[in-house]
């Protein structure tokens, strides 16, 4: 049994995005980013079975897929995807999401 | 891909905690549960393989574990365990957890 606070253990950086690996299992990988406004984790794409969800703990920006589409991002909302499927995501303002890779990349 | 306010989709219950399915697929099991004050999931195992992650997004509360073991879970606290291991919560005011569990049961 794991128990932490990732807003208390992952901060924020003015050079990039902060990644913070809170689990990694056979079963699922657990990551969160943090971005302040205008950071990103471009659009991209694994050609693997699986699916990811991206959650939004705070803050706001866009989820970023094929095509230049873009779906709204703030706090409650989550994207699920297969992860062959293009994803991204960008802060509008300083932004916390968890992602949860299953199985594990 | 699918997209979701987990905030916008589901409120609170007066007379039990709220459950809401807000992903289920061959990979993982997305749940959301509101706990009003004093509700709660009670503390539960099953005896199979695999791991979840309860994630909270607002609010506080208490994880539960074995032999009447407490942990404070407050907005970012996540707790990770092996789906055979005794977990549970518990809202100490009203509280939204997200839970991921792989594969999915």
């Amino acid at each position: 049994m794991k128990h932490l606070n990732i807003i208390e253990s992952n901060g924020f950086n003015d050079l990039s995005l902060s990644k913070f690996l809170v689990h990694d299992s056979p079963y699922f990988k657990i990551l969160n980013f943090n971005f302040k406004a205008g950071q990103q984790l471009p659009i991209h794409s694994h050609d693997i079975e699986g699916q990811l969800s991206i959650l939004v703990l705070e803050g706001e920006g866009e989820f970023l897929g094929a095509d230049g589409a873009t779906l709204p991002a703030k706090t409650g909302d989550i994207l699920i995807a297969d992860i062959a499927e293009p994803h991204g995501i960008r802060g509008a303002t300083d932004m916390r999401v968890v992602v949860t890779i299953a199985p594990p990349i």
